[in-house]
């Protein structure tokens, strides 16, 4: 009984052609001069286009490093909530997300898509409740939420804060997970792929210890990307200060809902990570073709070649299965269903 | 040839007598009300009570766990720069450094001095640079920086910006390193201890991947504390950034003068961190009595009595001896100047 498929939970379309950049480009300048507004006519993009950006990108790795599926979400650098205000986020978002629907249909089997949500500094999350069911209409099984709309000034309350209620009711609602990903930081203090994405995992890590979130929503699912940011380095610090806190033990307070990928680029790091979290909890990614694209000197491998790291790993060979397959479909029910439509 | 001396570089003044607290919030409190303004007169303390304060605490867990000497700072979460302007930083610094002078006089043998600096968000760094002299004066061998003194909203400039050389030009001449570490974090998003310590380390280290800053300082020593926040953990991530980046490789970059301490709380969080980072660069540090109080149920000792991780790691003799000892050395030169003194 091999490994039937491998799902990779985390990859961005961090290739996409230019014209969706030159739009951005023109909604931002409009920001000031109302005038450059672009209209959304005026993006066309052709089929042709968006095979060429992915088949020498992500579909080339997915076939050189003998993965079957990815579950894909607009580039998360590029949803700069900050940008702008509420409108912007919204047309910004359906833009986005409207673009992932083309790639999943143009390659059902290698792609299946994940939406950025329309969030913005302050703003209510109506539109973000709408987008996500707009999303599941089109077949999406998941969203990325930003705990920090600002872009790195962390102006918004905690994840488990009612505010984002709506978001997670909607999301029990659907049966779909979210990944708590940032997007670009306009802090200088903040690197984005360097710290802010990391931080980011770390801190809303931190903030469901302090809160109870999954009290009020039992079945809500979250998945901390790059490998759980600091937490699984500093597991001893994390059940550490839970106990310290008299919050419940971290297995059933937290780790019935909460999942780390695999976006961790060493061995060493991704050893400590299966040694650390309980397999059930971990999904494969590689967030390719995403933060950091060299060759790792030391192996002659791509840093991001996560897959190689699970493969050399001590992990059983039923736990591998977990970790590349059946986790995902535990957490992202909609995938199932999916791919049963696709082979029916 | 055994282990001379075991050197806790990361030690905190975190039960320090009431009246300090008090003053402090009295010193918060006049902000609002000047006519609540305390005298420092009228903040007296037995060096009874001092003793207290330590016998029972840290002095107790180094006879019990088996260090010789600590490192030893204000409490860094009481350091609060982001309260009120330069001058209540200034005299909270003095306060608190002069408290653990102190504490090194009533017990040379078992404390050896790191300054808290004045600094304020936004203010310039000249009352810093003359606290160091002070603290120089009085026997200490390194300080406390923060690269954050808002309190967790990331205002300042990045490490590698012009605006802390003034710093660093009194290090250096001081033969003083720092350890970069925060305050507490006044920014619900970010708990202080496992959230804000952890992703300033992070962000501090990616600052300096993305400078230069010992092309300008090249004996300068900055030490990153709580194993390194989540960089060893993320080391393929690094190197993979830096490398992408066009940056040096890390080791010639950076490892010539940044040092991780141990504060990491499991076995598999410390086996990690000497496996990745070079054994030169790891400086043994327990942040006790600080972030983490409790006993791990699953070793039946205490989270940060990181001796025993580093006791039962793979690491050589002659390594542990690094980390337990030499490697201060190197960090610290002031540090060997005081034991000779001490032993003369």
């Amino acid at each position: 009984m091999g490994i039937a498929m491998i799902i990779d939970c985390h990859g961005h379309y961090t290739t996409a052609p230019q014209p969706f950049v030159d739009f951005r480009e023109a909604q931002k300048a409009a920001l000031k001069d109302p005038v450059q507004t672009p209209s959304r006519e005026s993006l066309k993009v052709s089929d042709d286009a968006i095979r060429e950006s992915l088949e020498k990108a992500q579909l080339k790795l997915q076939r050189e490093r003998g993965s079957d599926l990815t579950i894909f979400s607009p580039r998360a650098s590029t949803m700069g909530h900050h940008i702008g205000n509420e409108s912007t986020s919204i047309e910004w978002s359906q833009i986005q997300n409207d673009l992932i629907a083309r790639v999943v249909d143009l390659y059902p089997k290698n792609f299946i898509g994940v939406c950025m949500l329309p969030q913005s500094p302050g703003a209510p999350l109506d539109a973000s409740v709408k987008e996500l069911q707009r999303c599941a209409d089109m077949g999406f099984i998941g969203a990325n939420l930003t705990p920090d709309p600002s872009g790195g000034h962390w102006t918004a309350p905690p994840l488990t804060d009612r505010y984002w209620y709506p978001i997670y009711e909607k999301l029990v609602e659907l049966d779909m997970p979210a990944m708590v990903h940032v997007s670009g930081s306009c802090n200088p203090a903040f690197h984005t792929t360097g710290a802010h994405y990391i931080n980011a995992d770390t801190t809303a890590f931190m903030q469901l210890i302090q809160g109870d979130l999954f009290k009020d929503f039992p079945s809500l699912r979250l998945i901390i990307p790059h490998g759980g940011g600091a937490v699984p380095y500093h597991w001893g610090r994390y059940r550490g200060l839970a106990q310290d806190m008299k919050r419940p033990p971290l297995d059933t307070h937290l780790m019935k809902n909460v999942f780390f990928d695999t976006c961790v680029y060493h061995q060493p790091g991704i050893d400590l990570l299966l040694k650390v979290i309980p397999v059930e909890n971990i999904l494969f990614g590689s967030e390719m073709v995403g933060a950091v694209r060299g060759i790792d000197p030391t192996t002659g491998f791509n840093y991001d070649d996560t897959k190689r790291y699970i493969d050399n790993s001590a992990l059983s060979e039923a736990d591998k299965r977990k970790v590349f397959e059946e986790n995902a479909y535990r957490v992202y029910p909609r995938l199932k269903a999916r791919l049963a439509r696709l082979a029916g």
